[in-house]
């Protein structure tokens, strides 16, 4: 990624010094800039590959301020956040979890996928939510009072969630949220362009392949083709792929292994080739 | 917060030197006076961000003892609360947990939704909640004491628990009860002022929204707008956000993703605007 | 508790040299006694908040014996009661846990709600409990015989456990037991009295409120008002709490959160209160 | 017990003296003695309290070999049995668990319900059941040849296996079978006399109260009195209690909490008894 | 177990100097060396107490190779095959599991009932089964190239599986299967006499018993009398038991706990015993 | 496998001097090398015993790089592929897991079944497989950015996959991916002529045997005889052993335990069996 640093050999921040490419699609920079004005935790909803991980970089870019970026998952626990004691030669050593290192430093901290997370974890964050602005390490007796730039940032993604896994209403309610969806046509070839280094016409026969493959939706897709996918397929053609095997690889594959949908995703894609091109 | 400070490097305690803003609704504070007076347990009931926490703070104040939160989740254990061993370079050192801490300097311990912890945590308290007043430290091999000013409260969401996950019988029936619902309108309003710094109309206005929001109740929602919901909206407005996405980003997205409900919660909502703006 | 202090400081035994307060409701102080004369290890049935622990406490008092007291929970294992390895500075040391002391010490040893451990604390009693009477520390490789004035009590509250956790018939059999439940008025309304230093009336009106909430039992409410709630009650009114108040935090919040019982609950207090109060 | 005494102060294994007093109900004594001649392992069935860890006992005396009992548990490990490292100063040190400790010296190992155990423990035992007579401590990477005096007993009790929770085939088959049930009612009540110190006229009085109670098996009772509670109930005559009381808290309550079976059974009981006292 | 011997102290692999008794049914010999000339994992299949583990012992001292035996369970790692760190006065020094001692040294590796144990321990033996003959210890960074003479054997009941605990299809293929099942009656005799050292009519009627029981699978039967079971028959025969009494014991008690099962079987074995005695 | 050999002592990676044997059946060769020019991550789909693990080992021969094999298991946690802390005598030391090991050295890290791996490891690789390309190392508090020649690619086969045990929508688009299949007969001959060393004729009546079994696919059998089966039964024939034992032991035996199965099968190997053998 480009202008990112870390800040020293044993921490994973980063300070991003070149602006990272990035194109609004409505309001979202504008809402991101009051929440973090008034220092609000802010909860970024949407489907997968839309730009969230990138546009969280872009406000730490904007905003001047380091990016702790953690992934969750279902066995990340509180001390995966918070710290641990670690055995040393002269006893047990207390070691900085990575969102107590953002709440010292003052940098946003992004954690993705939060309702992946264990319990424990979800609730550590509470008291960095309101007006406290605190995080207690019990383990360690401490409360670290939160330093006056933090701001806490997490995704969620509500088409995924069970019944067993969802964040708990006294969690969501601690959040000013906004939405993300997949960008205007125009502005998605421009990404595509950007980002993978393909002529504009190109792009934009890739991103005629997304329109088409997103309009399968709710019969029997669980999404369409993501930004993502057609960068990915616009990387294949550059590494010599030919079009049909770029689009199979890339995005006919990877979104589904049921035989019908797959047929279909293939017709719907097909139709949009120039020369009748099959991906089968 | 106002006045909150660390009692030492080492302590998670808070002495609160100032008087936390808490707006009492019924009689819960001479309620909880009294029961302090005769040191008996308290148990908080009542919604999401309806302002718990901020009375407990208040109390603490009131009744000049130190305050220990712990945020229960359901990996907390027993030994989380009362402490445990660590290594150090003569060997093994007990390290009191925050409980053991309070108990032993005459703190107010309060244990946020402690329905949420391992069923170890909700038995360790037993001996603290009756005649005895007292914490075995079972893997040290001793029997605390509980200080004379030591008092233990802890908070409990009826609407929340499963079948699968409730507090015993004989946990409930150890404690006092207190019921807390939202304000009145008049009050909610000046809290909002309060705690976001904006005019009267304003507040009354965001009021005027979470009222219309709470009579959905019922009808598919959990919750309405919390009064935490509104600071937030308020805060997004000071922040520049306009007041459209200021409603959508702090109240009608965290409530709900499901379509239905969302689009009749943002027509109520709607319903109260001064020009008919729309929140989708 | 009056009475009782710490053996050492390194010891969770009490010995009690007051008599501590007990009004005995049938034969359970003669069944207890013979019991112990045959060294027969007791099983104490009932509700909550009848009394268990005061008659334990009580009848280590009587008996002369030492009282160690562990509150059992589903994450208690066998090595919380018989003790476990530390590691010290000189390799790793034995450490009697609560059992194993009692057993050495011929203390009555008190595990309160046995049924709520893990199974392997259950069966570790097993030899203690018959012609044995010893406790094998395998880890340790030690067989402890148990001293002569050994005695194990355990209570057990039948109401409450369900078909996956229950007391296997192994275990059962080898208690004789004793069951308690609430005394009659005129007794119940003396322990009010004693324990939270209120006068006769205000103790016999509370004693009238507990039995109109009992005959709700099996109309939806698991059990009525404990002789603790009522003690809870007078002790609100002892620190100026008004009557209806007292009632309502002290009894009808903590039984029940249903709607349609709270209803029934409030208006049977209701019926014995001397004004016509609403607990509402 | 009479005659057993520890082999050493280190050491979970009895050496006993004298001889056990122990009723022979059927061949028993022989086919265990036979399965010894050929050093097979042995299984004990049959209902709880009647007598199975006495018989080993007795058959340990006669044997002339020492005895280790480990009562099984859910929790219950294979090296738990098998042994384990603990750190010492000089590093990790083997210590050997009470099954290899009986592997070394040629005792007879009783595994009491190994059905409750964990599966690792059940396997653990298989080498020891076939020509092998080895036991594997794969940890320590030694093989452990078996001392020609060693053998194996497991008891278990068919009536309480779940379907979840049974000893595999291929477990069940390694084993030569005895089956126990309760003796004749002569027997029993010399059992009773001897255990229990009382005269032949009470002892047979409870015999004759068992048998009526065992006759209400399959109507809904599990099981009926055991000989233990007869002993139970025996001592607690001696220890002063009346006939009726004796008789609720050694047989009544502990055999069930049904109200409709406890009728039942009072109602037998009571029919047994000289003056048609009641037991309730 | 004739001419077994430790390699070392400190060891867990056998050689196998006497050549143990196995008498073939079919081809198994010539399929194992015809498997082993090509280094081919070998899958065993059959019913309990059929002779797999004596075929292992058998096939080892054959083919002149030291024999490593591991018996699976539910709780058997990887790392209990592979190896792990130890903690020694020097740091951690890593000690290796019984799969790599025998993958260094060239060993027959018998992994029994596999299907048992966690599959992390099935996966780990991947590597050794294809043409990569290695096995990586992740934790230690280390790939061990298996000695060319190292062979892995594994065995396998499918009467035993379940849906949820099978073999992965991808685990199964990588294995050369051989099939057995019970001897021929004559063979079978010969095994019973050799085994348990009785004359041959006494062995003629043991199999003609067992043969009876066999028909009686698939009427509530999950398996007839096995060869190990008649060994224990012959030998309590020699110990001194009466005939009734030892096929009670040795076949009839460990087969089934079913009533109607018991009383079918006991018939069956009674119909073939010589003078009419029952078994009950 | 020919080439082989580890790069040190203590490192799991390969390096791969000598060309593997491959035969390509598509344009997979085209694609992978396409995706590794534009460092995408690769994800391969296809039955088991197809060549994906050899396919991976061509690629890492043709492009130059050190290999990193790590076949997942449902016990495979992110510090098994991360790394972790070992206590050494100067206290905990950092060891890299394989998985950072080949971020590091720019290897191609190859996950094999990586759905059967505990979430938090499919998590762990996601910041590797968009443009961050970089590890956090959470518990060290270290960014490892990714060497520029490090590749990711992961196996995946969509039969096996249940509802509760699949790769999620998020991962799974962060892939491109290659479908395999068992080769064109002439090939597939071919490869077993290379892998066991026999005659074309021999050869090719197992390819013909594969094809009669893969034509039962779909009417029970879940796969038919793959290319690894094929080698086995060709080098059973090797080792001596006749030809219906062979292919009863490689393919019969191996695929299915059902019988009604299992006679269909081997009908139809028999079927092209030159001199009617029979299989059973």
């Amino acid at each position: 990624m480009p202008g990112a640093q870390k800040v020293s050999e044993n921490l994973s921040a980063q300070i991003i010094h070149d602006e990272p490419f990035f194109r609004a699609v409505a309001d979202e920079i504008e809402i991101f800039a009051a929440a973090y004005a008034g220092r609000l935790p802010v909860m970024l909803k949407g489907p997968t590959g839309c730009g969230k991980t990138r546009f969280v970089e872009h406000m730490a870019w904007r905003l001047k301020r380091p990016l702790v970026t953690v992934a969750a998952h279902e066995d990340l626990a509180a001390a995966d956040l918070a710290g641990r004691f670690l055995l040393a030669p002269e006893g047990t050593v207390w070691h900085d979890g990575p969102l107590t290192a953002a709440v010292r430093m003052g940098a946003i901290c992004y954690l993705d996928e939060i309702v992946e997370a264990r319990q424990d974890t979800t609730v550590v964050i509470h008291p960095l939510t309101d007006a406290r602005r605190s995080l207690p390490l019990d383990k360690k007796g401490e409360l670290v009072e939160a330093h006056p730039d933090f701001q806490l940032t997490i995704s969620y993604n509500p088409g995924y969630q069970s019944a067993v896994k969802d964040l708990k209403e006294s969690t969501k309610q601690r959040f000013v949220a906004i939405e993300f969806s997949y960008p205007e046509p125009s502005i998605e070839a421009e990404i595509v362009m950007r980002e993978a280094g393909v002529e504009a016409p190109i792009a934009s026969g890739l991103v005629d392949v997304a329109l088409r493959s997103r309009n399968l939706r709710g019969q029997g897709l669980a999404e369409g083709a993501s930004t993502r996918m057609l960068i990915h397929a616009a990387k294949l053609l550059r590494g010599g792929a030919p079009l049909s095997a770029a689009l199979r690889s890339a995005i006919l594959l990877p979104i589904t292994d049921e035989p019908d949908l797959r047929e279909a995703l293939g017709a719907a894609i097909a139709a949009s080739l120039p020369n009748g091109l099959s991906l089968q």
